[in-house]
């Protein structure tokens, strides 16, 4: 069923649940969380044979933990939980048992999987989709993964696709007309001045921080770690991606709306999108300061690989995408509807236009960060 | 938050979720399960301080499970898990700990609560009810519980309040022409022939065989299965109760209204209430054939403490709350809005035509049998 809804944003003050009747809803847009799980899958059946130590984990209830943080309503993250389900079941313990004569199949564990995303997720949506042929037992964990969800030592497995570059909120700064990091006129850092980034990447700083503290704490000894989501490759700046051309679009849209009349200057200046695309040095300092991980892999996927406009996607499909990522934000800011439309057929027009240094941005795909951490 | 809605049809064919806007809806109606709380307080406070051996269970990750099964949506559920909290942490853990020195709180566990009922259950509204302030790690579990729902030996305490007595379906043979269990003209067994209430018995028996076998297997050795849900004292027949008098009546009004045309003959031969009240004895028996459980109680708790009709509230309430806690399963069966208000006004009707009659009943309350089980 394809009835994944579009990412919400991990704030108290979230949007409200999506119907999953717009045309621009997560089922018509999730080739890039698909593309995710594709690059996640080969390194996810790498890590599950060469790194995953069952005699280390403490799995002497003979139960095998998995979570997925930023589930969504499905149907990709069952995939990716099957997936991962399947490799331990059939590549490791079965591999553990030919080799032990001793074992017998009784010694198969039983999988246990938890289902993760905000309090205002549809969990009705997530619990109809659920496989009925599923060979784990299922439930659902209501709350921000900033904080902690789960009982200490509590989890083998800690799986996120496309969701760990949500911010818990916009950072204050930037809609504080007092501050340096006032964002006048502008929706993301991309193309703001540097204290505005600065603030962007404090927020991401505390937010990821608590993150992996609340991990730390959930994972069992032995445990993995493993986040796919949007990043910017060492050396690069957000400026010089693409999807930060395209966001710039987006931006100019809204600044045309205002010049016209259709929207207030205040509403433009108070909209940020609460999403921050980290380096992967940023994230290796955060991993390094919580001292509870070992690095197994910390990297921009090769672009040839993560790319997901691959195959003749078109420029234009970065404002649908973009439209259903964050369909939801705009219509709880700007209202829904018309203006939407009015805001994306020109950020399409503003697309055409800037074709040209869009498609020459030095970064030409949407880089995906992949994270494999093992905790200590 | 008033907010909890009516106990729902335990079958895959399940009605669909109330919007709570009724006004014969759970929060107006909750008097009844409120009651079971009460009479469940004292009893679980005893059993957790006498029969809870903490030595004995494997809470070796010093976690603490609680799971509540037909939780609804609140806010009973969160009373009932909060005490049972409060029961273990308090009363239990610290008392042990003030008595062996050497410990300290940081041995205090930590306590992992999982809500479940059926998967139509409207979750949503259970998660954004839950306290804020709770200090347990909390998960939603859909499914049904005459199945298992959680790993092997993976929970401590299970309750369940009013929700044993939904059987997972209407007994087939009920609804079968060609069957001398045909429940023709009849909603329910108490006033039918005796093949009907074999054939709701056997269904009830083979519900409550899966449920008590889930839980043995879920329960660690050691760990508690109370429940509270109606029965019948042993000696009596169900049309000796005054529940089955007041359905009745519903019958009788259901039946007027096929004399008028208002509704088919059809209709009403193919609508049977998918709940049946045992009596203890019969719960004594499926325990007994389980082998894996010690009954420490099980009795239909004195009529004087469990009457929710005691302070003056009239009969013509019983027809309001066989409303509330069958809306939906009428409205699936017959439509709704005005023919369920011909149908209830009716059946009050009949109530007041009926009332010394079921004032007079031998067993004047409704009966609630208390089950409280320790896995071996």
């Amino acid at each position: 069923m394809e009835q994944e809804k579009k990412k919400k944003m991990q704030t108290d003050s979230s949007p409200t649940m999506a119907t999953g009747n717009s045309s621009y809803n997560y089922a018509n847009n999730s080739s890039a969380q698909r593309k995710m799980t594709d690059v996640m899958k080969p390194r996810i059946e790498e890590l599950i044979a060469n790194k995953l130590d069952l005699g280390r984990l403490a799995a002497n209830d003979n139960t095998f933990r998995v979570a997925d943080l930023g589930c969504s309503i499905g149907p990709n993250t069952f995939l990716n939980v099957q997936h991962i389900v399947e490799q331990v079941r059939h590549n490791k313990y079965q591999t553990m048992i030919s080799t032990h004569s001793a074992a017998s199949s009784s010694s198969l564990p039983e999988f246990h999987v938890f289902f993760n995303d905000q309090i205002n997720n549809d969990f009705n949506a997530l619990f109809r989709s659920l496989p009925l042929e599923r060979d784990y037992f299922a439930a659902g964990v209501p709350g921000s993964f900033h904080t902690r969800l789960f009982p200490k030592s509590f989890l083998h497995i800690v799986h996120s696709a496309s969701s760990a570059h949500w911010l818990s909120r916009v950072p204050p700064e930037v809609v504080d007309r007092g501050s340096p990091a006032w964002n006048r006129g502008m929706i993301h850092y991309g193309e703001s001045p540097k204290p505005v980034e600065d603030a962007y990447r404090a927020q991401f700083r505390k937010d990821m921080g608590g993150f992996l503290k609340a991990r730390s704490e959930e994972l069992a000894s032995g445990g993995m770690l493993v986040l796919v989501f949007p990043g910017v490759p060492d050396g690069m700046l957000q400026s010089e991606t693409q999807i930060s051309s395209v966001i710039n679009c987006v931006n100019l849209s809204i600044l045309d709306l205002v010049r016209q009349g259709v929207l207030e200057e205040d509403q433009l200046d108070n909209f940020n999108f609460p999403v921050y695309f980290p380096h992967p040095w940023e994230m290796r300092e955060l991993v390094e300061e919580n001292q509870s991980f070992s690095s197994i892999e910390l990297e921009v996927v090769d672009p040839e690989e993560s790319t997901w406009l691959q195959g003749g996607v078109g420029l234009r499909e970065w404002a649908v995408a973009i439209r259903a990522a964050m369909e939801e934000l705009f219509a709880r800011h700007f209202g829904g509807g018309e203006i939407l439309d009015k805001i994306f057929d020109g950020a399409s027009q503003k697309i055409a236009e800037h074709a040209e240094v869009i498609m020459n941005t030095k970064c030409k795909e949407l880089p995906l960060l992949y994270v494999a951490l093992q905790r200590k």
